[in-house]
């Protein structure tokens, strides 16, 4: 643990709750575009007032994001850090505290949690006190830490260049835009993705990666509209049992999908090694597939069945052909595979079953001329992310991070969510990885969303660790 | 052909057709109770004025029915002529006529047939006019031309009991009851359900059976509430795979029915026969399973995958693995099988897949015991009817049909459809067979219902031959 980290938080903890709280006051929702730049405006005033070159930029129609660069010596390496400063939409009658003032409780808010003052300077501060607020852990602690770890290291080793963001809860649709633009100010030895939770155990994590995306429907057309079940069962196509075999086929024997074209690369010895070392997660509340672990799992790409609709059930069952039957499917993808190739190979499969596949509605003709007849549509959402373990700007990553908490984090290679970091690797060139500060039971996107006083003062020996200019040495 | 019934038409079709007009103003849908009692006394009084015992008898709670006796030669055969006066609900705004103002085209409506005057006495009355009125085909014809007959053949042969229903089209909640209740008056020798249309080709139809009727319900469980794909997809089970693996189950590799215990009984071979010279019906308008044909389909039990719903797709598709996926199915029985049998059949193929099988949402404790876990609820209908080609009494009204005819009719083993008709097997221990007599082309529980006249007449010439004491031999 970094002394001067230790010393900082010892003596400022009350003004860095108090400087976060002034933040989180600021309403950080897309549906307050003005509130959005008053956050972007704060966040750059406060790098200013701390000597830091900082920028709001804009692009049209878009969120600005904060840019600057904070100068370490001239030789040491460049550390990208991301976040973003907008939250998820609020419903304020379902938080115990208004979402935009924050509150401190001297717990968790189901463990009996009240709330308490802030505390005055020199009063103690425990870790197990939360702040509740909307953007409390996701995502605007890394961006207060990191203004408390410049008053805590004034002289740094390490440079570092930080984007932060204000439309990644509405899918950062201009990051790739902000990113070719700004090209040039964020190039990095290593860019840190500073959003989501720690482990569920409170052991810190890192983690290589995160899943692409795209959707798939599969409409399998039965007769022209629905036949009478008596008279036509059986002699006519039921397209629900057509659905059914091709759900099926997709899998082997046992069970693991099966889809040529669709197997993700071979995975690193060490990233199956760092997999295995990831403890699966524990009571959640469902019978968890025995085959493989919850880590190595996320290393696979994944065809899951989101929804099935032919006809109807329950009391609105008719007896009925159905006409249709739809499956629809999402898509996780590992690093390497293209989003596209992905929905063709898909294609691939339900033509190699035997059917014949239409574009749009199938005409008469087509209906009486294939037994077999589907619909495959696909949105190409974005690629994969993962970067190696044996990346030495990661090893240096996962070195300070084990300086900071005196044991190793765990080394995740893939969360199993989806996000489009891809827009780092395509435009800065740069390894990346996503390291956490937040507790994880801080309802993310959900009401009552807190962050453990403790995370933000690990979040602080991070910060300072990065900067590199206190007791400890550079990473990298 | 009969000459008294030839005779008859030519002299009295007019009279004939005013008669079932007077009879088709009077509404006959089930919203309106008081006008099904004024169906039912129109009908006594219309039998009683040629003479013949007839009586309306009410169970509480249900319309009328019309019970009576046509008295032949002592040691004849006694016939029993079952129909319902009852219609489906109407919409009149889609009626090109209002429904109960019966309406006469000179052809079919949609081939531009044009209202006509109905014919005065004397008039000539073309086969190919068209009478539009609900109850028109379904099922009041059969009544009409059976008062006809008796005009046609004043003295008689056989002996004929009747049953005219008023709530076939709500499903004949209350048939079993009355027939129970009028069981010694309604003893014959064979029950003919007049009812339904003629084959498509226009030949007439003699069929020997009807399916029977469950519905189940196969629910599958996984996670207790959807759960966010990118994180937990392939870690909890997805339930619309484990459902599709199911439906799967359900069939052989050449995609037949297999469930073990859900085999009807074995074909006769005369079944096979008379099912093998059934036309497949033509231009249905969507690929028809090459797999044998459709009169033989009919003789197998039916397993519909009528609907199949897991979490939503298209527009409202989430990223989840959903929590259940349910499949809907209606069980189409041949006689011989058991409703409730044949849902504990699909519950014991579900379980042998290895499901644990629950009767009410699973407890935690379950959910987390058994990875495998489905509800299977059922509703048990009731059985199907099918009536052997080999008895003597069904061979008698296929000579009957044929002397009428002039050629066989077609002799279909089973309808498609589901209908209550085991009320008779059960309780009047007779063979039965249904013999239509509308057109195939009749809007049957549709707008525009309608009978061609030409159908009036075939049905008045089968009546006469029933009765059997005009030129022609008695049946039987």
């Amino acid at each position: 643990m970094s002394s001067a980290a230790a010393t900082h938080w010892q003596a400022n903890a009350p003004s860095i709750l108090g400087e976060f709280a002034e933040l989180l006051a600021i309403p950080n929702v897309a549906a307050d575009p003005a509130a959005l730049e008053r956050v972007a405006g704060w966040i750059q005033a406060a790098m200013t007032s701390r000597g830091i070159d900082a920028e709001v930029v804009s692009l049209d129609g878009a969120p600005p994001v904060v840019v600057g660069r904070i100068e370490g010596v001239a030789d040491a390496p460049t550390i990208g850090i991301y976040a973003h400063y907008d939250g998820q939409p609020v419903a304020p009658e379902r938080w115990a505290s208004p979402p935009f003032t924050p509150t401190l409780l001297t717990r968790k808010l189901e463990d009996g949690g009240e709330e308490i003052a802030f505390p005055m300077a020199g009063e103690p501060v425990d870790p197990d006190w939360r702040l509740y607020a909307r953007g409390s852990s996701d995502d605007r602690a890394p961006i207060v830490v990191l203004l408390a770890a410049l008053d805590a290291v004034p002289k740094r080793h390490n440079n570092v260049v930080f984007l932060f963001e204000g439309e990644e809860e509405t899918g950062s649709p201009h990051l790739g835009e902000y990113l070719a633009h700004l090209d040039e100010r964020l190039q990095a030895d290593i860019w840190l993705i500073c959003d989501g939770p720690v482990h569920q155990s409170g052991r810190a994590q890192v983690v290589l990666g995160v899943r692409g995306f795209a959707e798939i429907e599969i409409e399998v057309f039965g007769p022209p509209h629905d036949l009478h079940s008596g008279h036509y069962g059986e002699t006519a196509v039921n397209p629900g049992v057509g659905l059914a075999e091709l759900i099926v086929s997709m899998r082997d024997a046992d069970g693991r999908l099966h889809v040529a074209g669709l197997e993700g690369p071979p995975l690193s010895e060490t990233e199956l090694v760092a997999a295995a070392a990831v403890p699966d997660p524990e009571d959640l509340g469902f019978v968890v597939n025995p085959d493989g672990s919850y880590a190595e799992r996320l290393l696979h790409p994944l065809l899951n069945l989101r929804g099935l609709v032919s006809a109807d059930v329950g009391d609105a069952a008719r007896n009925v052909v159905p006409a249709s039957a739809i499956a629809s499917i999402d898509l996780r993808l590992v690093a390497g595979q293209d989003p596209a190739q992905m929905i063709e190979a898909v294609r691939a499969h339900v033509s190699a079953q035997g059917y014949h596949l239409v574009d749009s509605l199938p005409t008469t003709a087509e209906r009486l001329e294939h037994r077999r007849l589907a619909r495959v549509t696909g949105i190409a959402g974005y690629p994969g992310v993962r970067t190696s373990p044996d990346d030495s700007m990661v090893r240096g990553v996962v070195e300070l991070v084990t300086s900071v908490t005196d044991e190793p984090p765990l080394l995740l290679p893939s969360f199993g969510g989806s996000v489009p970091l891809h827009h780092f690797v395509e435009h800065l060139d740069a390894p990346l990885v996503i390291l956490p500060i937040a507790n994880h039971d801080n309802n993310q996107h959900s009401e009552n969303e807190n962050i453990r006083v403790g995370n933000l003062r690990y979040g602080l020996e991070v910060m300072v660790a990065l900067l590199g200019g206190g007791d400890e040495p550079a990473s990298g």
